[in-house]
């Protein structure tokens, strides 16, 4: 499913995240939850408090860094033994317009070199392994954007959306053997079909409006002709409603929560909310 | 084994490189067999030729593209069927200082953005799967280079260096299995071992002086301090004479050479000469 | 842990077990639930009873078959829609001798053939990929019952007895790197370094008192001189107190239930307890 | 394909295999190369000869031993360094017999004991993880075997038949993605599929007249009706000319050799002529 557009319309989106843990040995934080400055999406306002054992950190306790080629916004902090919760606002508009231009596939000697590593197979995305399979069964398509079609049909028609099916190991081999997954299956399995006919593929994750029940998601940017155009074979929800994070090769690159020692989450809230526009 | 160096010591290497290959139907490639341009490596002179049925092809036939992200630098082209050779060569200074300042490992919150994604998961190099399994060897020992040590040190004594004991889909998990492997292998499982204790370590491919047989090798560049320090798990020769390629996450990145379309390699030959000054 | 057994010691265990199922549509069941008739283990009553919504079926609508390679008794019915329950009860003496005769381990070609399937790797068993890990860390041992102790202590030493570790697809690799697992991944991974060894080697399930949680048990049959000895590298409670079951390659020939169709399990509940003796 | 077989037709085949073996240090031999006694099989002569460096050993110094559950012929010796030739040669009279009766494929409570263990997923053979994705595309054929007809027809069309594609540690898994393999590969495939429809399969090796090149051959038995029926996915010559060696879950049940030790294999000449009837 891509997204429809029109011309040039604009959505005000409301997102929010909490999350809250508890620390047993001092631990180090990753947090990837902060949404990610694009052209299409203008953070309006942005507010992340930090709070251990119900008391606001001050802003020196904690840093935000981008990494150079995503620009993945990450949160660290060092927290020490006991409760903590973070609480993450923002309010985005989102600017959708035509994609113009091109629709073909370039063939991998006109594309751009920051989309190459996009090609790669990666952690949970083994396109080495689907290469034979791939051609076979779509080698003889028109190479455009009907071609990643015709994959994003695939994932969608033959795998079941089935909560508590995958794991944090399962790979789009498992998943293209299981026909089950979550949201992170449907994109590797899409990323692996999209890498094995040489199209650059990757992970993206998100806020989603109307997303049930609401939760962190995951979707896909494939290459197509001159730009990075957004699937989700889920299809659980517009992605007119998506407000994307991070980038990433797969799932083990945006990770919303990472930890060095003995960490257990205790809860996570998540919300997404289109505003009726003023 | 780290590189032992002396005070900003000069070394000259000349490189070559020649691929050639017997191409059945038009294919596009992707070639990663220039040296990397770094500081510590100054490039003096560069040649590259690429020969269509052994007559030389214009310099608008193919183009030279670096990676953003690595800066990899990678040659392209379109190949009509028939015979294809190219011929690399370079001359490189390797400029050897001594590595100053602290040997300590970094927590995870200190870490440059740029080191970030060399700690997630990989193709080849599934870390994720290999968390307590380090911890329970290596977690009590000091956090710093004499850690990473413990591992060049544990790669080395559990893995025989065995020619053709591996495939191109051969994972760190197999070789911690196989105890066995080539350069490819030793680099992974070293890899493995180090995200999994949260180190950032990458993947580097480059060419040796004194490797027997001459191939491409690969060793492993883990952050330390404030720098990149490179390890070789199999001990073939010194790394004084290494001069780096191309730098991923893994095997999957720096392929020296990749296609579409079906192309049969008819020979590759490597050398990796130093020079004695003048 | 090996049995410590006294000279003919006499032990009457009663065994239980109830599991409670929900069909949607008719279904087949297999269940292995029946204590194994064994020299050393005498059957003294037993009683199966079969209830479609609670009301019992009559014996003519299932049926008992031992499978010949191992004896294993296995019972079959076809169900109709609605809830099924199945209560299992058998009192059983257990009969333990001091194994006297030869502790070596038989070269392969002294080996009874009954005992050579359990060299071969199996599903969750893959002892082809430990051969060269299990030569360099055991292979210069004695060849009698010390190595396969070595080799009981090796797993269960690196090896943390976690509920929820693992699942129904996870086999020796998987816990050999996740350091991790339940009964069956123990039993696995002692199996998969026997048979790496040489050493025929194969799982059993059973009942076993004093175990907390109750539940089905699995543990380790090896074929030591000429007998099978039973190890288990859990140690959770003495195996004076293990009713064998089923026997098999791995834990995939001995599932207690197995069906075609959407079956639901509601309950399952597990006892063993000794009774001392009159 | 199945076998097309006339009214009780009768075939005379002579089948022979010579190995040669390197020993470097003592090893022990087990050779699964003997045919198969069977109903439909007579063996009319029978020759085994063992040779160490060039000598034939007395027959006291080789075994041959039966498996109980399979009846698989294995001889087994004990070789001293140096090199080794073993010399086997039979002929054999096949007796086709038109298969009557059911061609319906038994429900699960209705199958003989003996087939039971058939219906297990198996080391190459992980028939568990291809459960929904047999039931999606199969599960609605009617259950005879035209049904198993259609699983071949599927995995002769989507897998090429290619040498050197795959290795000693290839899974259906593998092979389902990588879509090329060998015998082993496709009966491996076809294998796990009907195991994963509830339909009892098992590996059987074999001579194979006709077969180009001359090399040991893999297929399949299915359980159908009341009788094992043939086949081979590969098609590569017709299953009259079949005579069978030995059987088991999967290739790691019915290896022609296994060895302690290091041995190298020298050679390897298989054949298999039918005779024009006298």
């Amino acid at each position: 499913m891509t997204i429809t557009e029109t011309e040039c319309e604009t959505t005000c989106i409301d997102v929010h995240s909490q999350l809250i843990y508890e620390v047993a040995n001092a631990a180090e934080f990753q947090l990837q939850i902060a949404v990610r400055p694009l052209s299409q999406q203008s953070i309006e306002s942005e507010s992340v408090k930090i709070y251990h054992n119900d008391q606001q950190i001050d802003d020196s306790q904690w840093s935000e860094v981008a990494i150079p080629a995503t620009e993945n916004r990450c949160y660290r902090f060092r927290a020490e033994p006991g409760q903590w919760r973070i609480d993450y606002d923002a309010a985005v508009t989102k600017i959708s317009q035509l994609q113009a231009g091109s629709h073909c596939l370039s063939p991998i000697t006109s594309l751009p070199a920051e989309a190459l590593p996009f090609l790669n197979p990666s952690r949970y995305c083994e396109s080495d392994r689907f290469l034979q399979l791939a051609e076979n069964q779509f080698g003889g398509l028109k190479r455009d954007d009907s071609l990643v079609e015709a994959l994003e049909n695939m994932v969608f028609n033959r795998t079941s959306y089935t909560m508590g099916s995958s794991n944090a190991q399962t790979t789009a081999t498992d998943t293209y053997l299981s026909t089950e997954g979550v949201c992170r299956d449907f994109a590797h399995l899409l990323i692996v079909l999209c890498r094995a006919l040489r199209i650059p593929a990757r992970y993206t994750s998100g806020y989603l409006v109307e997303l049930q029940p609401p939760d962190f998601h995951a979707a896909v940017e494939v290459f197509i002709g001159d730009h990075w155009q957004i699937y989700d074979a889920t299809r659980l929800a517009s992605l007119g409603g998506f407000v994307p994070i991070a980038i990433g090769l797969d799932a083990a690159d945006v990770a919303f929560a990472s930890f060095s020692g003995k960490v257990n989450m205790l809860n996570c809230t998540i919300s997404a909310v289109a505003r009726t526009s003023a």
